[in-house]
């Protein structure tokens, strides 16, 4: 947490990875998001992983910072009550952020004729209102029939990766354009409706990485090349205690550094004219990727996964080691209470582990501990109260009739 | 592109992809961005793919919609103009984007004693200073693991994912970070050095999706589950035709029409005492997903991909086909000029080819065409005069004695 986004308010309804993830994003930099789900809880409510009682540890990941309420917009009121947190009045209040089909009553339309300026984030499957998600997108852009091991140039059975990595670039690119609306708001006091297709987050990047310039430039078909770094040097070994490390030399350092470390750097130069590169180029390096292979196996086959880390310590060598999940907690400070990113957090009904804050370090806004999720409509009063001054008459009258609940154990 | 950021200036000094497409990424919404390189091009000018006449596809999608100037830094003069720019006057000015180990003249000190309310955004691979790139991170955290075929819970041999995730998160993030500064400035004078580790976004985010949650509170290591969807329903299936699709089945209208479009209703009501679960929720639908297919299969199996989709049309059966990169520029009108986030731009020395906009959509600031990358060098006038208000006379002599130059083909 950082306090960056002071006196900035999102109104947030949402479910999934990507609308919330920016809701979240925004959170930990300091903006108050109010996220508003039905008493029952939203869609992801229950999504998995889950603890042995059943509560949701995704919820609990993406929702961090949030202020939760529980209302029920099935019934007038509830709707007249989202409304009015959406459009109250406050210079950095305003912005509405859903993955909703927002339409009608929670609509651009009705929502701007209350306040003019209001900035709504809609972010959609496809921009023609389709539906697409993160792992349909993922087939879509070719990606999985060059996932795995390497085989020729044929489609062969497409192998997903786990990551929604659609998702997460969308979520961010979602925050950042809130932020570039809001800054032009500033400026000339006009609000916007911005729109974000989850495919088009996909199919842009694949410009921008390249792959469709390579299909209608070159002609070609990007084949598999199972762990090897595509147009550059980068290749897995195994080590003499059977662990797995990735070694990369995408650069002249790394790759002098990688020469003098193992002292293979004559048997490098011998390889040259064998196969007609200069391996100082990192292009060369890939024609020749499979002959480098050949050379380094022995290297590390004679080494344990320690052995390598001294001898690549403090070198230019650019390499780290594979890690489960376990591993990764056990063995890495970069995941852990020594990264200054990570809090230990007592997340209530599910129990205390490491939480991370956003990656991002101001200088002038110091980091804070990171901060849980919220129980389902643990803040419906006080944001009732704070945002829209209602008395604890009227919001007992709402809890009364069932119109807003909360704290609500969710399993 | 369009003009949200109209008035932002960002000097770039950076190479690879998370820098370079934050600077893209804000170049795409109207800021200035002003990259440098050196004149022989900076570390990334040649990096694969590239055509047949060398020239790098990667450098022309990662730069679009930027200017450049080529400056060699290794002259006093030289480096005089950058810190120049970067400095220089003006309400949106004074943003430095860098991925390099920016210390000494380049330093936010240095920078910062020029400018005080300088805003700097370091990129860097570990936050303590040492390397870690996409690859050697995707390794650290886990997922090459639990990728490729299904398999017991005992780590096989790890599987990499193709797209640089982390590195795109990374760019995103930054970009949002350099927005959320800039905001503070306006309100409050002060400039900031933000610090963004690539390292920190890929924990921070397996913190968000409840990787870390599912060690420490679950005490369980994810295993593989091949290309189903974990937690939830999603499945790959082979068409009568020899494709390959994907089915997603999150919500309960999503589940609800596909087994009314199936007709396999029935099917999976008497499938639920057999597992004990109940098909309607999530968790459920993963715990019988091996079932759930083996009821499905026979039903593509005798559909052609084009059946399948006529009968999914319309429906809220969430799917999508597997595409080759080939298919996706033939098939599909999401990667084409149908799509107003694309436009066919020449870029010089390559060609004519699909090139993405932004995928944010503004109300307040209509789509314009996509921009194409510069040539190295091509501004190099341009920004001297423009922003450094230096005479011809003054350019020439920079010129004469090597510390500019451009355009330049790199190839």
């Amino acid at each position: 947490m950082n306090r960056m986004l002071d006196g900035l308010r999102v109104v947030e309804g949402a479910a999934f990875v990507a609308a919330p993830l920016c809701g979240m994003t925004l959170a930990q930099q300091g903006a108050d998001v109010i996220r508003f789900d039905p008493l029952g809880g939203g869609l992801d409510a229950r999504r998995w992983p889950i603890t042995a009682e059943g509560r949701s540890l995704y919820w609990a990941g993406l929702n961090k910072g949030k202020r939760s309420i529980a209302v029920d917009t099935h019934t007038p009121q509830g709707r007249q009550l989202v409304v009015d947190l959406i459009t109250a009045p406050g210079e950095g209040s305003g912005i509405f952020l859903t993955n909703f089909p927002a339409t009608g009553w929670l609509g651009y339309e009705a929502l701007s004729a209350r306040r003019p300026d209001l900035i709504m984030m809609s972010l959609s499957g496809n921009s023609d209102g389709t539906t697409a998600v993160d792992y349909t997108l993922n087939c879509a852009v070719g990606l999985p029939f060059v996932t795995g091991p390497e085989h020729g140039g044929h489609p062969v059975n497409p192998m997903n990766h786990v990551l929604p990595a659609w998702d997460a670039i969308t979520g961010v690119t979602a925050a950042m354009g809130i932020l570039a609306a809001e800054r032009a708001r500033r400026l000339t006091g006009r609000g916007d409706h911005v729109q974000l297709p989850l495919a088009d987050v996909a199919f842009a990047m694949m410009g921008n990485l390249g792959y469709i310039a390579e299909v209608q430039v070159n002609d070609v078909e990007r084949r598999s090349y199972g762990n090897y770094l595509y147009g550059s040097y980068g290749c897995e070994f195994e080590t003499a205690d059977g662990r797995y490390l990735y070694l990369v030399a995408l650069t002249h350092r790394q790759w002098d550094a990688l020469r003098e470390v193992t002292g293979l750097g004559e048997k490098f130069d011998a390889l040259e004219p064998l196969m007609d590169v200069e391996l100082d180029r990192e292009g060369d390096r890939f024609t020749a990727r499979e002959a480098i292979t050949a050379l380094l196996h022995p290297w590390f086959r004679k080494r344990t996964l320690a052995e390598v880390e001294q001898a690549f310590r403090g070198t230019h060598v650019c390499w780290g080691p594979y890690q489960t999940f376990h591993q990764m907690m056990q063995d890495d400070w970069r995941c852990s209470t020594a990264n200054p990113m990570f809090s230990m957090v007592e997340q209530p009904g599910i129990g205390s582990y490491l939480v991370p804050g956003s990656p991002l370090g101001f200088s002038g806004s110091p980091r804070r501990p990171a901060v849980r999720a919220p129980q389902l409509g643990e803040h419906t009063d006080q944001v009732l109260h704070d945002v829209l001054g209602l008395s604890d008459g009227e919001i007992g009258g709402l809890r009364d009739r069932h119109v807003v609940g909360g704290p609500i154990d969710v399993s």
